[in-house]
C-alpha cells in the first residue's frame, strides 16, 4: 500500500499525462462541494494554474491556452489542487465567479437523466450566453 | 442556448463516447458531495448501471466490465446520472459502502499538493487493501 500512495515523489512527478499530453480535471466548488465541470489540462495549462492560482487548461476544440473566465469574466480561483490513486485524474476546488458553463448554467452538469431516460434540467441559469459571448452568426 | 441544451433528445443519445468508445463518469457522494473517484464507461457498462442502478465501469486495465465493488464488497448505489453540456462527460451521485478507492481510502483524491509541490495526505483510510485483495506476490 504504501508503494501505491507515491509520497516520495514530487506533485508534478505524480501526475501522468496521457497519450495526447493531457490530464482530466474535475472542477468542485470549494464551498458547496458541487462539481462545476471537467475540462483537461497539459503540463503548460497546470504550471499556469499552480503559478497564477486562477484555473487554466487545454482547449480540445480551440487547441491553445485557455485561462477560464478570460472571455466570460467567470474566473475560478483555485484553492486546492489533489490528485487520484492512479495519478491520471486531477481535482480542483474552487471559487467560481458567476457560471462554470459556456451554455450559461452554474454547472456544465444542468441535465440529468430521469427514469424514463429522457433528461430534466436540474440547475440554475446565471447568464445569457449572448450577452457574455455575442450571439451565434 | 436552447440548442445547446437538447432537451429533446434522450440521455443516451446525449451521451458522445470517444474514439475508444469511452465517456468518464465523476463519481460523487449523493449526501456529502465529496468526489470519490473517476472512472470511464462504454455504453454497455452505463446501461447496466441504469439497469441495476448499481455503479457498472469498464475497466481499462483489466479490458472488461466492472461492476464497482464485486471484489471489495464496496459497491455504489446510484441515485442520480448528469451529463455536462458538450455530453461527454457523466457525473454520477453514488451511496457509496465503504471505501472507493483500492488504496485504502474513503476517495482516490486522498492526495492534494502542498504549496511546495509536493504532497500531503488528505482523507481517511477506511480499510487495508491486503485484506480485501490479498497481498501482491
Amino acid at each position: 500500500m504504501g508503494d501505491n500512495q507515491d509520497m516520495g515523489k514530487s506533485f508534478l512527478e505524480t501526475v501522468k499525462f496521457d497519450d495526447r499530453g493531457l490530464v482530466p480535471a474535475i472542477v468542485q466548488d470549494q464551498e458547496t462541494g458541487k462539481v462545476l465541470m471537467m475540462a483537461w489540462m497539459n503540463l503548460e495549462s497546470l504550471q499556469m494554474t499552480l503559478d497564477k492560482k486562477r484555473a487554466c487548461y487545454w482547449s480540445r476544440s480551440r487547441n491553445k491556452l485557455w485561462l477560464k473566465g478570460e472571455s466570460s469574466g467567470n474566473m475560478q480561483v483555485v484553492h486546492d489542487i489533489l490528485i487520484d490513486c492512479d495519478g491520471d485524474t486531477l481535482l480542483l476546488k474552487v471559487s467560481q465567479t458567476g457560471g462554470a458553463c459556456h451554455v450559461g448554467y452554474h454547472s456544465c452538469f444542468y441535465r440529468k437523466a430521469t427514469e424514463a431516460l429522457s433528461m430534466e434540467i436540474c440547475d440554475t441559469l446565471m447568464f445569457n450566453p449572448e450577452d457574455v459571448y455575442g450571439k451565434k452568426s
